[in-house]
């Protein structure tokens, strides 16, 4: 429906992404952002619409990937990014549209069963070493190119480049050890050639490894294509720009062919390009990381600190003044409970008209439960900021 | 979806179901929640949260059966329970997957024409008398097997048990009166054997009814199979006891494949299995069903006692710590309205973290609209209490 609706003007978005805002009570029965000083964003929020964001659905925990993908708009459960795919976007591989990605282990093998899944969980360190021995033996097979990522400890990711590839195709990891690995059965045309080059890339690599104590097989999962996602241009006839320092969320955004500098680690960086750049774009995105790692931390106080550290950058973003900025999170990171959360996520829409405002709010999840907006999924959220943004022509006469 | 994410662990789950719960203004303007004094519960709701739910959609009225299979996390347009098996259970005739179930009517017929659908409204009395007569003399046609069971008035049920049988046949029933039966004219292969037993016993029943003078002819409705639901352990992983006083509700938990144990008509019995049996499950619904004739009974003072009742079982319930404990209904019946209404229904729900509570909240229909739930499809919450329990893995990466 909506790509029939899209119309084009000079309106400009910007959407700054505090990755894992939400929190729950914790300290003093506060949350983060309850607990947290933000003079600028509060001011902002008495101006602004507010609400509570789902990024998939309720009582869902999302990861990064999908939470994002709601975010820009995209239902998380129409367009799925498999396995394979997400962990190549995080470590930061480059992606072309036809290409396999692929998660791999290193196991220990023995008389053909394999005894750990894990290789021991062998050290990062060992892990590169390994990595790079088989990416300089394994570069080609047939007319197909082989690439090879880094992960932690005993994981890392193959892609696979060249013509008529499928996924459609089982892991090999058996899951419980004891067990032989899982031979590959190819379940369409297109993924035999895959099953094949593979086969050859674990035989290959079994040879190359054989000497090892630990790690000395390959088990694949996850094999998988990018999703068919429509791109955010085509979508929204928006030009968009992504100013993100981690991998994974380039990676994203690139697949959905927003433009995705490479601009460091520095968040500041980020806010530089964003000022120089702002003119050129009719849609901006901005992540921030840190809120999320203190929540995964459990570290209450430096998650407290990171939101106060980006109110600081508030006024900077705001002089620019965008016609729809948006303030949200992808997904909740409670510091109590240390990891992602099913919790919706506030949100903060400014707009320069059209705004139902409450002259009392704060920026916080308690706040957000009474705003305007509700509790909505964070893809129909879009539609509303593209309202805002007089981007969506009327539905019928 | 969910089966995907379901990870298993020791939580464990207690559901209190208040049949008919939620009301709408009546008496001082107040609601029966609103009028009862609940001490417990009133306390509990301050430490956890709470919402509205819907059953099925909004505005639709939800019998018993669809508003149970949505507390469970089936949605109840998805998963439809047809009218024969609905009634099947109503009456506690125990069902196994394939068994036809259908409604019957004691009808009046002259001349091949239905001059009264109901028989005149016989007598239950009367109308069990007649039940015995048939079963007594129509219990195997060729290798089906065939069970009867006795409804209120004209009503009744028969069970058809036996291999290849299908469903799809429409109703005898014309409708309205001075009209012939219909024929059963059956839609697919297996439904020819189902027609031809039922016209068998449509035959011999009049044979035997022959000499009533209003009961002498039966109309059969609702011609329907077992749903094809999957089990709640399937679909969970989590062992599950049912405890419910009334027919009903026991066989919808025993479709779901629960623990669905016979503890006769007092709720006394049921808590004090539950405080037995508590160790040896993950997931425990207990339900009482007196609110709810209170509330079909226009009764407001009644179910207002009823509530309280409830009220005085929390601390035992609540004595074994459950992770997550929900307190709700499986729908409104307003004693204003004497029947069941579409209004969303309040539900609480506590856990050990992962809580947003309101220390000024009580647990009536106004505070749980602000609560923290906000207003949602009651199987969606399911998911939010799977959450709660930590019985769900992250979607995507």
């Amino acid at each position: 429906m909506i790509e029939k609706l899209i119309v084009k003007n000079n309106k400009k978005i910007v959407m700054l992404v505090v990755d894992g805002l939400g929190g729950v009570p914790y300290i003093e029965g506060k949350t983060e952002l309850e607990y947290a000083k933000k003079e600028n964003i509060d001011n902002l929020a008495k101006k602004s619409m507010l609400g509570l964001i789902e990024p998939v659905f309720a009582g869902i925990t999302p990861g990064s990937g999908p939470a994002h993908l709601s975010l820009f708009g995209y239902n998380p459960i129409e367009y799925e990014i498999k396995r394979g795919i997400l962990e190549a976007l995080g470590i930061g591989m480059e992606l072309k549209d036809e290409d396999i990605a692929i998660r791999g282990n290193f196991a220990t093998i023995k008389d053909n069963k394999i005894i750990d899944r894990r290789a021991g969980r062998i050290s990062t360190e060992e892990s590169y070493k390994l990595v790079d021995l088989l990416s300089e033996n394994i570069k080609k097979i047939d007319d197909v190119e082989i690439f090879w990522g880094k992960g932690i400890e005993h994981r890392f990711v193959i892609v696979l480049r060249g013509e008529g590839l499928g996924d459609n195709l089982n892991d090999t990891d058996p899951k419980v050890e004891n067990l032989e690995p899982l031979e590959l059965i190819p379940k369409d045309e297109l993924s035999k050639k895959t099953a094949y080059i593979l086969n050859k890339i674990i035989k290959t690599s079994s040879e190359i490894l054989s000497s090892q104590e630990k790690a000395n097989y390959i088990l694949l999962r996850g094999i998988s294509k990018m999703p068919d996602i429509p791109k955010f241009y085509k979508r929204y006839h928006m030009k968009a720009l992504a100013l993100a320092n981690y991998p994974m969320y380039k990676g994203l955004c690139k697949m959905l062919g927003m433009d995705t500098p490479e601009l460091g680690m520095e968040f500041e960086n980020l806010i530089k390009y964003y000022l120089e750049q702002y003119e050129n774009y009719d849609f901006i995105y901005i992540h921030y990381k840190e809120t999320d790692k203190k929540g995964e931390d459990g570290d209450f106080f430096g998650k407290v600190r990171e939101i106060e550290k980006i109110d600081s950058f508030i006024p900077k973003i705001l002089s620019k003044d965008p016609d729809v900025f948006i303030l949200t999170g992808d997904h909740s990171t409670p510091s109590a409970l240390k990891s992602h959360s099913w919790h919706p996520v506030p949100i903060l829409i400014y707009a320069k008209s059209g705004i139902f405002n409450d002259e009392n709010a704060k920026f916080d999840e308690r706040s957000c439960l009474r705003g305007y907006l509700g509790i909505r999924k964070s893809y129909e959220v879009f539609y509303i900021i593209l309202s805002l943004a007089e981007r969506l022509e009327k539905y019928g006469a």
